[in-house]
């Protein structure tokens, strides 16, 4: 009946292979103002609270859309018409911020690093000393433009430090990667419903701190991405103010149960540190040059380098994998010619080591030589 | 193994029944840049405009999320920063876009007329003709407050005299009423991927005319929301800008295959208007007051008074509609105390006929006395 065993593992920052059962609870029509509908809604954002550990603090607001709908309602919901954002950028999810807030027409500066290289909370630290005008700041938690985890806990330290607020876009490590609210305060953390969390894309959540939240009435620069409005509906009458996507957001329901029985974030953790350890040794092992250093590797998505080999074109190599069942990713770095293998989803290290046996089958095919230097 | 057979009815103007094919075509994952998901992107748009009639003139630009985001990305695409817009309002879905606009900071006027009274174009000739700054007019085509169908040809034709450009919130009717756009030109018709297409929510398109989609870049208010970009990646590379919901498109495709099998815009036509035909008799017959005269009445969504017998509760009246199945929908006029049935999504005379049943039976498990005279 289902036939998603067939379908191709998506070794991919997203849309993510998900499980028969995630896919299995759509096939139900939902009424909106359905009492059972409404309980979903409302267990589902205090489930976020709890695995975020800031329910006595935060509110979770839901959106419909993809994750960068949440993000962009999140900075205009929460940043005031007069206020300054230092958005921290290593990548391009970091310098799509910057176009949301062109588009919006509010102030900002940039701190920007490498794509490789995490941002220095001391010059953070030196940027917010210098302008008292800056309010929030943002940072992207897992840049998936090269794959690298942003040293979070210091960032939010140092603004705590100076009573800033920081906005987190952790769409592709909420869930997966362990984040103490006490040693990483945030006015808010956006993810994605299809990231660590492994439900169908088509939503996304905002946890914002309430009482940021209160005080956001008449910021947002759009009716519908106003998390404000959002939350005061949801806490009002228990539903959206606009159809919701009803069958995403039971897919996701499902998708959170199976995540607790996984053992929450730490299990999920080790699922794709397990996953992206295998990805890099065999990787490594055919010749590969991964392109960061294993302390800056989140276990998400790995950048690879072009192997030299002039036998290796990309655009082969790729639809030989998608042929054996494996969906590869372009690279995304202006810094590097790199391509990237994704470790997220619901996959497990027998996925990964298919994934591998293909690779290297791929390239005795193409005739490229195994432990040819990058093409860097 | 699907449990479609066993979920309720949904008489209501979305979420909407929809067929279990439509929903298995969700039991699949696509990679966004997967060639075949590619086709079928393209496909859909194509199709739509061929559904329209205006594959010559007009783009159709694809947006995730409800309804309204893609009515607030058409008119933050399309309205000059510097431009006017008329609204003409009838109902709730007419004042959303005031509260779009204002948001937006966009400059408009509004002509509104009670929810149950047509907009006459006589009046819309003389605001025109007395001001020269409107380059914009929006209406709703089935006004769902109410469920009244709006004069739209005659509209277009006094806004198309004036040279002005129109824009179409068709979310409950593009589909299902029949419209030819050379008797009723516009710059853009929004309608949505769960109404008369019977898709699943999380959807929505804009069809708009070439010419202005081209002149539109940067109006936009919002990254998210920009309808120019998204229609230059789509024109670019076949790909959503961010994440799309790929397994909501995929329903939505065989959705479209069913839609096709069913006769198009007529046959869709003739099911809907049968199903409000069933239904309004048999509501008259039980007693029932419907709020608008039949040539008003889109075969959409019924509005019906509140009876006036003071065993009618409708809050009991809903719950017991739900124990047998059928969700009924709230009313939401400001003019009248009324309920709401719906009559359009996967249900035909069957469904119709079963549902007056239930009424029957509800209203005499309630003693209501037959033939009440309506609470106004």
């Amino acid at each position: 009946m289902t036939k998603t065993e067939q379908d191709p593992r998506l070794l991919t920052p997203g849309p993510l292979t998900t499980t028969a059962r995630t896919k299995e609870a759509m096939l139900h029509d939902w009424g909106s103002r359905d009492q059972k509908f409404i309980n979903i809604n409302k267990r589902v954002r205090e489930r976020l609270l709890e695995i975020a550990g800031v329910s006595d603090t935060h509110e979770c607001v839901p959106m419909q859309g993809s994750g960068t709908f949440v993000v962009e309602a999140t900075l205009g919901t929460l940043l005031s018409r007069d206020g300054k954002t230092l958005v921290v950028i290593n990548g391009a999810y970091g310098t799509r911020m910057t176009h949301m807030l062109d588009k919006m027409g509010r102030s900002y500066v940039t701190y920007e690093t490498a794509e490789n290289e995490p941002p220095n909370p001391d010059d953070i630290d030196k940027l917010l000393t210098d302008d008292d005008a800056i309010d929030f700041v943002t940072i992207v938690h897992c840049e998936t433009t090269a794959g690298i985890l942003n040293p979070i806990e210091a960032v939010a330290q140092v603004i705590a430090k100076h009573k800033r607020n920081l906005i987190i876009d952790s769409m592709s490590a909420f869930g997966a990667i362990p984040l103490d609210p006490a040693q990483t305060p945030y006015a808010a953390i956006v993810f994605s419903a299809n990231k660590c969390f492994e439900g169908v894309p088509g939503l996304g959540f905002s946890i914002i701190r309430r009482d940021i939240l209160e005080g956001a009435a008449g910021n947002a620069h759009s009716l519908s991405l106003d998390l404000h409005d959002q939350w005061k509906a949801l806490e009002a009458g228990g539903q959206y103010r606009f159809t919701p996507p009803v069958q995403v957001i039971c897919a996701f329901e499902q998708a959170l149960d199976q995540f607790d029985a996984e053992g929450g974030v730490a299990g999920r953790n080790k699922r794709y540190a397990d996953n992206c350890r295998i990805l890099l040794d065999g990787l490594r092992e055919m010749g590969f040059k991964t392109l960061l250093s294993d302390n800056l590797q989140a276990p998400i998505i790995v950048s690879v380098h072009m192997p030299a080999d002039p036998k290796f074109i990309f655009k082969d190599f790729y639809d030989a994998m998608e042929k054996k069942g494996f969906v590869l990713y372009p690279g995304k770095l202006t810094i590097a010619d790199t391509f990237r293998v994704g470790c997220i989803g619901a996959l497990d290290e027998n996925d990964m080591n298919a994934a591998l046996s293909a690779m290297r089958q791929t390239l005795k095919d193409m005739g490229v030589k195994s432990g040819a230097p990058a093409r860097v």
